[in-house]
């Protein structure tokens, strides 16, 4: 049977803020995906970057083990260049074996703890 | 290949609460769309907003470059009919060509910060 | 075209917490749906609830009038019986025409507000 | 006709706090699973585990009753193995029958709540 998932997924997130309250890293504010691949083999995934202004940013690639998870946090791309903070984006995440990917945002500007997060939208194949 | 995403789209908002706490615009409560055109071409958005009372209003046109997002508060719309507060709505959003729909929303009625969102619905095609 | 939406769905909401803080109703703890009903029929909304002991509760009847909105707190179903707080459930929904559902939860058993919401899971047909 | 749900689905949650606020248990850090079981016969349903390190975890045997719904803690499951906090993870669900899937994450770690959900991701069949 084929592995659980899609190969194109895509997510809109709004601008992460630069900075919050609290400990770092655990409430830095931030916005991460995570990536299953449930399959037996390795996943190679190429995220593209869309902004309100300029052209898209990446791929940037990143691979995902077998029967393994990943998680990302997005400020933490910087290669082939860093993630803008206080950017509005969407993300496009294309994968070569079936993934599922699930965004969650952590917000800490106040001084309290605020989190929201959706499955992807997974796309046609 | 398509770009990712879909033609039509719809969202269920409960009531965008007038009036929150701190500094605005940024703790200003909101819902807001993130809409992300991953194609070529531009597309153009139509957006209907529909009411616990009265007719649908709109529709309110809206365009996304291509490769680009578009974050709209749905506070902001004022053309053709400013989106009433307080008043629980729902939004049906086409568009010409595919995108992907995720809805944020803020809530500052509390001295805290609550946030929830989710991917809106893809209809069928 | 047919309006956007299916005709069945459900969601898996925790226990409805029995009291918050803050003033009522606004602060009361609830899960709410947002029915959307974007065609031009009447909408006839069958609602089940399932929970983890016991059989289903229902038909909850609803009506959602053409090209309009409904909001439902879970916790006014009071025919044929009073929705049970502190229970998990689940609500299974059918209507006999498309419709668009999306839940949203509020809690406020601390003294801030909390929110979690999702688009309904949508049926095949 | 087929009762709601699909035979498999997943999710992809972040790491589980070791430690919140507040009273336990109602306020104990959590990731739980909504599974709604609308159907006229058992759900057998195997829930198996997957990490950033080591193998996959499981499969963990749960039964959900016809008509039932069944809430389970993620931190719940302790056999083959309890599952590790602070470790980011994903859950594939699989069931002999359709059932329906929702994730709820209740984060406690500052002296507020915190909630995100979504429904996890239906695979294909």
């Amino acid at each position: 049977m084929r592995p659980i998932g899609r190969t194109r997924w895509a997510c809109s997130g709004g601008p992460i803020p630069v900075s919050g309250s609290g400990p770092e890293p655990p409430f830095t504010p931030h916005d991460r995906l995570g990536l299953l691949n449930a399959g037996d083999e390795v996943a190679h995934v190429r995220i593209t970057l869309h902004y309100v202004d300029g052209g898209p940013v990446g791929p940037y690639p990143i691979s995902v083990a077998p029967r393994r998870v990943r998680q990302l946090r997005l400020n933490d791309l910087i290669d082939p260049v860093a993630m803008p903070l206080e950017a509005a984006y969407a993300a496009v995440i294309a994968s070569d074996v079936p993934i599922v990917v699930q965004l969650t945002r952590q917000d800490t500007r106040r001084r309290t703890l605020a989190l929201t997060g959706t499955v992807a939208f997974a796309g046609d194949e």
